[in-house]
């Protein structure tokens, strides 16, 4: 895997059907599969991947989050989707919080926050939406911007009606059932709908088997599962689930989880589910309710036991987790049961989106990899992906610069933080070259702080680059300011828990990949020494300008990272590609100015010197095309540094 | 290399550019490349293949044929091709006969010769015209199915007037000159143009002077190249093309080089192009006149001492050869002048199509490699041909297997020597077996005759199969009748001399590959072994009703063949495809019909025998994915023979 990269938005495919499907007979009228990579869990709506995993047998877990009230909670949360999808969930839903404008475009809106977890995280995401006190033309807009934004899957609730006097509506929506109608009528099926479901009855259904007819209701109506309210007993599920099934409600049924995490979440939740909390459990934790540690210890083991009874009972194909929008107490239990995927296989080395227009996406070039988003925001309205083969794409332009400062693509560091990481006052460029160095080292800087991130790189250097770090130190050092490379890999299995990626079974390779900025003297030397290795070194040189220097043939993209899988086609997902690093070298020149740069005074020496960087320097990709042999580029970059530093005579003689 | 075919099509691409292009500036404008294998060699036209030599001084040679008389005489005539077009010729031209219904649909047509050498040799082709005494109807008629059949380059010549009574024609052409212009006009430069030069002048022109001015105006008129009648002194040329280049001539002008054959053939040309014998070569042949080894030796000397004369001029960018569609003298004048490609670089590991359509080209099902002349036929509809990605193509259907019989698809043999090497009479499915195992030992079968042939390989197995001969010989005794193969090739050079194929500086790969005729019985027992052989190896194995039993994972085409690139996208030239398997299964089992049943009488017991075959066999292909390791295909084949060897009861209790 790239080593200059963090990559926490990994992407499970625990349950890919790989290359061992079953054997079976067909003829010549079988349709072609449009796309080689994509495990048909890629492609299929989320009844469909239910479907599945209920017929292997390979249970699964979801992840419940409400909408965080202000836009660095919604950059946390954000943070947070990408941690949590890591560990391999089915989906997530958002929920929908009818008094804070939840289908708005503000960043902290449901609708937002659930678009984003499908187009940039990759998460396969459940939107909810309240019907109570809307018209339908209110719940159509809704849902067309859904739609319009790639969200897939709806989950279908009345909501709380405000106060006590709730009655049935006029030209509106009474019930859940009627907006599963309106759903499945107005949108000719095209979401999949989910439905909560009552264990005990909903707190205001006249009686539990009224409840669960209610329920028979809304699955005829079009429902394609179930969710439940949360329960605090096994049993509770159990015997629920085994009512629904003896009216006839046949979808799956996921038991809501509720790891209790504090005395104060329960008893506000209790209010507001109208639940009883059993006395075994007050029993334990009124004695203990001042010490958060112990009671989510508690809950922690709790919800453990509960979902080793529900998984032992055969009747759950999966569990939903009411997460409270908090990480350690849900991944410790998915833990516990080992539903987390510890080390998930990736389909592809970078994460997928799952907006339903990039399913067949299976190629990006390189530079974004430690900005997926950024590439994902800018290439939104490409209606075509290159698919295969990148140099055959006649995708339109990319997304001009100035739209991309999404809220999630703003640095999660606040300006003191980040001056103390990437000084105060710089005095001279060599200044820079030391913050990329201690960035490189993760040792801390003079005034002892610890540089944790760059304007080009989000996260500390992932653990893998340990193996390039004292390279890396010393070119940084010296002003070879990198910020992006990968090691050569010649035919690990895709199975290595570091490169690996794709199906079980084959074998992934990537050339040796190296981009940084430096000073033209250094690019002067660079060119004279990249001559003798011509052509195992492909170079990309350019400028703010936009002079580039380059000896790819004919302007073609060059494969860095490709993988040979059983009964596949081949599969080259990373691409130095010369046409689009004129576009991410804008992107990336930027980034000098407007994270860094505007952090001091204006025309202050410090924003001078970063200035002048962002006017003089080149940006340089590297690739050593010969990955069965040792990368050459740091030879490359050391021969750069004695040219520079033998005396001058010698060489212009040399150089003629 | 695929081992169980020769592939005598190679195609040269001596001076590809390659991965070593010069440095250039370029802008985000640049446009991107519509394909990443092919260089640009291969989809310029010829004027500016030429150009690209002469600016990088590397020389080249081409070859004239002129359209055979008979079938038989074509069939032998695009054999030729195949051998002189491995040695790398820029291009090959066809001369037009007005008397023999050139521009007809006949076999043995210049129009279907010229069109046979572009789409199934490959071959950059001339076509030549005459315009004397044809309407321009006519004419535009000719160039219209020129065009549509793929041809892109014309040799506008007047043509000899029947008799001496020639006059200026009204409204039809008087010289070339008239074609050149009509070409250029009614075909908006289309078609890149030759002329012919004459270097003692035209025989009815007024003088040397007046020719050189209608050459001029030839090339005025459009023409882009001349080739120049034959000749027996390197100074005539030289002072011809010095008279030229004085008058403004600039364009190539090649020598015609005519090395000769014998003394009758001399003889006639001279008498045809009132050409003067020079004294010294009168004085050594006449004493040798009966002696046609002798006087081809010194045509072979006379040949190479004017090349090397022309060569050294420095005026000479190429040179044309003028064939008599014999094949030995001009090889050895080539080779000697070390024009001839020895050891010709492949582009792709099949031969490439010429025609302008499947410029684009650049994967193939692995089925037709024995074949493909078959296969280019069958997709000659094809609008839009499988572009980096096989999997993604809407191609349409494949042509009908009735349509496929065309004549140069023929076999070569009579049916006399087939029944020699297959058997006069069969007795058995053994002796059927027995005819294979005699192909692949190349040892002559019980009658002394050797099998250089089988229905499915035109051609003796290649030299490099040797290395799996003691395995194929062995299976094949036992009824595993193999028709396709090639060995697991992990990361050789693309330089390699046996499996290289592609730019220089590059690695080749190959997942090991059998195709087989075989058993119902044996395929029990197979597909018992290859369950525990999942996920490693693929399989299709089919009947004639087309029974399909398969693992490959939802249909997808399994990539065989690949080559990583300094500076380009990974190329895929090879694949195994669920779908196309369908079609050429349909045509491998017909050829158990049409090219071996046949021979003998109906209903005798011969017949039946391969009509059995036919009727109960199945056609397997067996793909080894893990293609770093030693190809397990021949373990899976041992462990099915052991299988069927075993008493019964203990495997059908494993078996279970």
């Amino acid at each position: 895997m790239v080593n200059q990269r963090a990559d926490p938005c990994r992407q499970s495919c625990r349950s890919d059907s790989s290359g061992t499907s079953n054997s079976g007979e067909s003829s010549k009228e079988s349709s072609r599969c449009s796309t080689p990579v994509l495990d048909a869990d890629r492609t299929d709506r989320l009844r469909e991947k239910m479907r599945r995993r209920i017929e292997s047998g390979d249970r699964w877990f979801s992840l419940e989050f409400f909408p965080p009230r202000t836009t660095s909670g919604a950059v946390n949360l954000i943070s947070r989707f990408d941690r949590m999808g890591s560990g391999g969930p089915l989906f997530i839903d958002i929920t929908w919080h009818p008094a804070g404008d939840p289908g708005s475009d503000k960043e902290t809106s449901s609708m937002m926050i659930a678009s984003t977890a499908v187009n940039y995280c990759g998460l396969e995401s459940v939107l909810h939406l309240t019907c109570c006190k809307q018209t339908k033309e209110k719940i159509t807009d809704h849902l067309t911007k859904a739609k319009r934004l790639g969200l897939k899957n709806i989950m279908a609730l009345r909501g709380d009606p405000i106060g006590a006097d709730w009655e049935e509506e006029v030209g509106g929506f009474s019930y859940a059932t009627d907006l599963v109608k309106h759903i499945c009528s107005e949108f000719d099926h095209y979401f999949d709908i989910c439905v909560a479901g009552y264990p005990t009855g909903h707190p205001e259904a006249e009686n539990y088997k009224a409840d669960l007819l209610h329920l028979k209701e809304k699955v005829d109506a079009g429902a394609d599962f179930i969710v439940t309210q949360l329960f605090f007993r096994a049993e509770t599920f159990l015997t629920f689930v085994k009512d629904c099934r003896a009216i006839g409600i046949n979808c799956p049924i996921l038991p809501g989880i509720f790891p209790l995490q504090g005395y104060h979440s329960l008893r506000q939740l209790v209010k507001l589910s109208k639940l009883e909390v059993p006395e075994e459990i007050t029993r334990v934790i009124e004695p203990i309710k001042d010490n958060d540690a112990a009671i989510r210890n508690f809950g922690v083991q709790h919800a453990v036991e509960i979902c080793k009874v529900l998984l032992a009972s055969g009747e759950v194909p999966g569990l939903h987790f009411y997460t409270l929008n908090r990480e350690v107490a849900t991944m410790e239990v998915l833990r516990q049961l080992g539903l987390w995927a510890e080390d998930p296989r990736r389909p592809l080395p970078w994460a997928i989106s799952a907006h339903p227009k990039r399913k067949v996406e299976d190629v990006r070039p390189i530079f974004w990899a430690t900005r997926p988003k950024s590439y994902i925001y800018r290439t939104q309205d490409w209606d075509d992906f290159p698919n295969g083969r990148w140099g055959n794409s006649s995708s339109p332009a990319f997304g001009e610069l100035t739209d991309y400062y999404l809220f999630y693509l703003k640095s999660k560091s606040p300006r003191e933080a980040l001056l103390k990481m990437w000084g105060e006052e710089l005095t001279s460029e060599q200044s820079v070259y030391e913050v990329f160095t201690n960035y490189i080292t993760a040792q801390p800087n003079h005034n002892g702080h610890k540089v944790m991130c760059l304007p080009w790189n989000d996260d500390p250097l992932a653990p893998e680059t340990n193996m390039l770090k004292e390279d890396l130190e010393k070119v940084n050092r010296r002003g070879v300011l990198t910020i992006n490379s990968q090691p050569n890999i010649n035919g690990k299995p895709s199975s290595d828990p570091v490169v690996g990626w794709g199906p079980p079974g084959g074998y992934v390779f990537q050339k040796a990949y190296l981009e940084f900025f430096t000073s033209s003297e250094n690019v002067n030397a660079l060119l004279k020494v990249l001559k003798k290795y011509e052509p195992r070194v492909n170079y990309h040189i350019v400028n703010v300008q936009g002079k580039n220097i380059t000896n790819a043939p004919d302007m073609q993209p060059n494969a860095v990272t490709w993988g040979i899988f059983p009964g596949r086609e081949i599969i080259q997902p990373t691409v130095v590609d010369p046409v689009s690093y004129m576009y991410w070298k804008d992107e990336a020149f930027t980034l000098w100015i407007e994270q860094w740069g505007k952090l001091y005074e204006a025309e202050s020496p410090s924003q001078m010197i970063i200035q002048y960087i962002h006017d003089n320097y080149f940006l340089v990709n590297l690739v050593d095309n010969d990955f069965p042999l040792d990368s050459c580029l740091w030879q490359v970059i050391d021969s750069m540094f004695e040219l520079i530093d033998a005396p001058p005579e010698p060489f212009d003689q040399e150089a003629e």
